[in-house]
């Protein structure tokens, strides 16, 4: 029975420019915590992700959830824990300041995340390990599907586990030989020229066969030069990722796109603002075949229902310390699969939990395995880091969802 | 110059049942409140409006935001807003926590709202005047047009400005006859059906010819009996508005307008999630000829593009205590117009600042003067309350923005 509920405001100084891109300047990489205390001992750890200031008003959101919880057997509460997802997303006073969205759903976030690291934990496995062998219908009683009624009900859910469950066995090999990484960390926006083409070899040397750069200057001809110094060095087979971080407005996101087809990006991320889905769509159809990629910044499922309708997204980026945790990153990857589009998790959470869930959409939803970001910069914080070796996630053995921090 | 600042969190218990949704079983009424303390002792107000739990949060969210404007002169401020508009707003590591939605955007909007109002005092003159008194090119110099590049320029936002002004004196008779208001407060949803008939003879009474019903029971029934009660007393010549404040699902909404045609409502509010932009399309074209309102939760001025370019949208209730305060909701404004949709605001201010606002938007802007929602149970709890005889609104005459607490 869970009994004592604790939240923590845990913010970490990056060194000189990582993590900078077009809009973040000077982010403080931070976790809003939550830890779930069962009376036997064991401890859920749960996070929301944000850039520093306002960290502690997740905090308190959290706190907010968390006390709803106490008293609760984590075994109990995870055979329906869709009702209470729905319950405490739509707590009637407090959904007025999202709804969905915001400070009270990072919140959520942290909270639901914990809920699973607790009930792994108390079974003993890792999260990847307890989903994977949860059934379709167990799975989709975790999910809140409130909304997208007219896309994806209970029945299609379950159905869209149970089809990919007969062919599981042909994926489960990923468990041995690792998920794929990319390497986010070549082309920090604050980065120069010469650090970012010394930052690809030593990406190629480690064995990526994916990395990103982040682009969105008020020069467009400093993002061309910079992308073509990375496609140089990486030569025609890596893979190049653009990021802007939503700094073009529509008409710039069509130019500066059209201007960087030569260079063959492998997608274009965040263009524009997170919440004008025709704009993405207007970019998409205007710049095909470059695909976009997007999704760090939308807060619930409701709103990647219509991005995924629209059908201008290439690659979708769900976060699970963005949207409300692990249960809706599964509604938002079933929504995924049901429009056959891959998703390409945003780590927040450097990995940490993401690890994971790559390895359920994979075996258990048969999303293909494209490959998993990696940031580097926390990695000493965590009492379990991520292990990435000739560029591949080594698979997490540990029970819970290696998201404690030391 | 701004030297002092204040953050006030004041929550009003409602009497039994008002207020009452069908999402919103038991709000208390609340407003997170910056106050802006000029050097010669004049002060500024600014509310966001919450339904209890988070409105502590908001006020620190407005907090940090406002320490930014210490030392600044309000005039000069006033000149450029739409400059400080957007710095704050993108203000790097709090940015991430939206962007532009949830809490930190409602503390953006007490802080902005508390600046219109420190500025029309400075000027001794209602802010209805002070708008309306501003050339075109000084209004749009108060806004951020970021976003809207695709369908909106400064330029164009100027032109509209401007073009209106040529007829403006034909719309200035508003100010004495006074503004039609709606009567929110017949059938909030926890009122049974005798309450509600005996409302809507009180609000006929009183000189109203439009009132609303809260529908969006779980038994489809329930709300069809409803309706049609509140047609019966007010007769064919009223106008009736049912608001489900977003209980229905797609398919739901579909089903349940279409029994509801027959009762010929004016329009039918926040049928479904308030980030579900193509669902609005789709109902809106599955139901015409009735209309939805919607914009009580759309957080800002990008949804609510997208909602205009959809067409799905009969009248726009952008709410100047959710979105970022008066600067946002002239921008929205500006977009309503461009698209030839009507504003209606939602009331979360009660009317207190709207009342300027609607005066502003039908004199400078040419939106036709529909109604304003009137919404009677914190009345006393203002300085200078809301007046509404016979139907109308009485053209308030102090200056400022008429927001004070008492």
């Amino acid at each position: 029975m869970i009994d004592t509920i604790e939240t923590l405001d845990r913010r970490f100084k990056l060194g000189a420019n990582a993590g900078s891109d077009a809009i973040h300047k000077d982010p403080v990489y931070s976790y809003a915590v939550t830890l779930l205390k069962n009376q036997n001992g064991l401890e859920g750890t749960g996070l929301a992700f944000t850039l520093g200031a306002g960290n502690d008003l997740v905090c308190k959101a959290a706190q907010f959830y968390a006390e709803k919880l106490k008293g609760k057997d984590i075994e109990e509460l995870m055979l329906d824990f869709g009702l209470t997802f729905n319950e405490l997303s739509n707590e009637q006073q407090f959904r007025w300041l999202g709804p969905h969205k915001g400070i009270v759903h990072l919140g959520l976030a942290s909270v639901t995340n914990a809920c699973y690291d607790l009930w792994a934990r108390t079974r003993g496995v890792p999260l990847w390990k307890l989903l994977i062998d949860l059934s379709p219908e167990a799975i989709v009683n975790t999910l809140d599907l409130s909304y997208l009624e007219d896309v994806l009900t209970k029945e299609e859910a379950i159905a869209i586990l149970s089809e990919a469950a007969k062919t599981r066995e042909e994926r489960a090999g990923i468990l041995d030989s690792g998920y794929p990484g990319y390497d986010t960390s070549v082309g920090w926006f604050n980065y120069d020229d010469e650090q970012v083409r010394e930052n690809c070899k030593k990406a190629i040397a480690n064995g990526f066969t994916a990395m990103k750069l982040k682009v969105g200057s008020k020069d467009p001809q400093r993002d061309i030069r910079r992308a073509n110094i990375v496609r140089e060095v990486a030569g025609s087979e890596v893979k190049v990722m653009l990021d802007a971080n939503q700094q073009w407005n529509l008409p710039q996101a069509i130019s500066i796109c059209n201007d960087l087809k030569s260079m063959n990006p492998y997608w274009v991320e965040e263009p524009t603002h997170p919440d004008d889905v025709l704009a993405h769509k207007t970019l998409a159809d205007a710049i095909n075949p470059v695909k976009l990629a997007l999704g760090e910044h939308v807060p619930n499922r409701i709103l990647f229902k219509n991005y995924l309708q629209t059908g201008s997204a290439g690659f979708i980026q769900a976060d699970a310390v963005r949207v409300g945790g692990v249960s809706e990153f599964i509604t938002i990857s079933l929504l995924c699969k049901k429009f056959n589009v891959p998703v390409v998790p945003h780590v927040g959470d450097m990995g940490q939990l993401h690890q994971h869930l790559v390895l359920f959409n994979h075996i258990a939803m048969g999303h293909p395995a494209l490959f998993l970001e990696h940031i580097p910069h926390l990695k000493k914080y965590f009492r379990t880091p991520i292990s990435i070796e000739n560029g591949v996630y080594i698979t997490p053995q540990e029970a819970g969802s290696s998201c404690d921090l030391i």
